[in-house]
């Protein structure tokens, strides 16, 4: 076994989530990371080719593309004795809704803040659902930008925070997250520090790592919201994760789909 | 009878709060607004020619002081036949509290607003019993000026407010207070506007429709926090009453304290 390939499978199992290694949500990471686009397309092989060594049986693969076509996400097409998946118009909008968020490697917390209060229950439930609103207590909502036009029955206040209590910071950000985001910062540094000088990684290759970091990352800044830093806890490590996940992916860039689904 | 004791009698009917008369309450109303300064005395038969007009008996007014005294607000001295009544230094502190919000002819509304949020009960309800925070629902409060130091556990916003909507107006102002204020507003300016030309009335029928005014008008302004107007609901009319209540007390100039206490 060489260094690259001992390097490679102790990546795979220093990058998997000990939490979820659902593999409908993999192959959602996955085709959000290599084949957003309308015409993307990934083969039947290749894609056992970068999902197999997670140590995910062919069988289990099967399984999740079934339940995702069942689902709306994904379509497949038979082409010969191969099929081909693809994201439908609904798994690329999914997708399109959370990708400036996974990818952004600097995201500006926004400077104008609004707080709803409601009298209770309704509207502001509706609202917490379907925009991207922070709750805070059981009938007040933080949000940035613009005052939703259906807000009349709400008490609005521009706010700027001035002090925030443990109690919100945990609740804002959970011991659990804290600790997924630390693990995934350590695991992140430390694949990128014994990465041999030089490797020859194929597509698949680099596909399956980059698949496990982003599926990684995805739940850790999709549970996170932007707020300014008073909010969050002394030992949350949002920013030292969010650099060395991007600084990992750096040196992984993004294979070609053709090379991806070439024959071997 | 002359058109000057017509009116000071339609002027009592007219100025009696038509919801509280306790004869304690008007006596607190009356030092408050005569004698509330340390040496400050008003004898039994003085306070008996003031209270007595507004159909109160002496019995009743001798209920009240002794109501007065047992609960500190007021002590007593005896003088040869007669007896001489002033507040306490607990009555003071009381009296002084309120005197500026009462005697407030055109309240400033601070500029500087913050929203405190707890996690639920505890300190929140200390500061809302003990300093002047307005309650937004179960677990938010509205204060103006510094944070108190002891806010640690809570949420602090600095706060704007951008829209207020029916339901707080009516919490924050309900419909009876706004009917105890323009039913206030009516009875003053009725009271002003049938005055004949020249009256010539006694220190303690001057006091008499002070206090009635007075009293009624604590009443009201006490339960209005001084919010920006866009708290209020339209049919508020606190500053209408504020001006017609000050135009009157203004030709009802506060009597002398010897005029009042001399024995007729």
């Amino acid at each position: 076994m060489t260094a690259q390939d001992q390097w490679f499978d102790s990546a795979i199992t220093r990058l998997a989530d000990p939490q979820n290694q659902r593999v409908w949500s993999i192959i959602v990471s996955l085709f959000g990371d290599l084949a957003q686009g309308p015409d993307d397309r990934i083969s039947g092989a290749a894609l056992t080719r970068i999902i197999q060594p997670m140590h995910v049986k062919p069988e289990a693969i099967r399984v999740a593309l079934h339940r995702l076509r069942k689902d709306g996400w994904i379509d497949s097409a038979r082409s010969g004795r191969s099929s081909e998946h693809h994201l439908t118009e609904f798994g690329r909008v999914q997708s399109a809704a959370v990708t400036p968020r996974i990818y952004d490697r600097a995201p500006k917390v926004p400077q104008n803040w609004h707080l709803l209060m409601s009298e209770g229950g309704g509207s502001l439930e509706d609202l917490l659902l379907t925009e991207s609103y922070i709750s805070i207590g059981r009938s007040a909502a933080l949000g940035s930008g613009n005052v939703p036009s259906n807000c009349d029955d709400m008490v609005v206040f521009d706010v700027n925070a001035r002090n925030v209590p443990d109690w919100l910071k945990s609740r804002l950000c959970p011991s659990d997250l804290i600790a997924a985001c630390c693990c995934l910062a350590d695991a992140v540094k430390e694949v990128r520090s014994t990465k041999p000088g030089e490797v020859d990684l194929t597509a698949a290759q680099i596909a399956t790592l980059r698949t496990l970091i982003v599926h990684r990352w995805r739940r850790v800044v999709l549970r996170n919201p932007d707020l300014p830093p008073m909010f969050f806890p002394d030992d949350w490590r949002g920013p030292d994760c969010r650099d060395a996940v991007f600084a990992l992916l750096d040196i992984l860039p993004k294979p070609d789909l053709g090379a991806l689904n070439a024959p071997i």
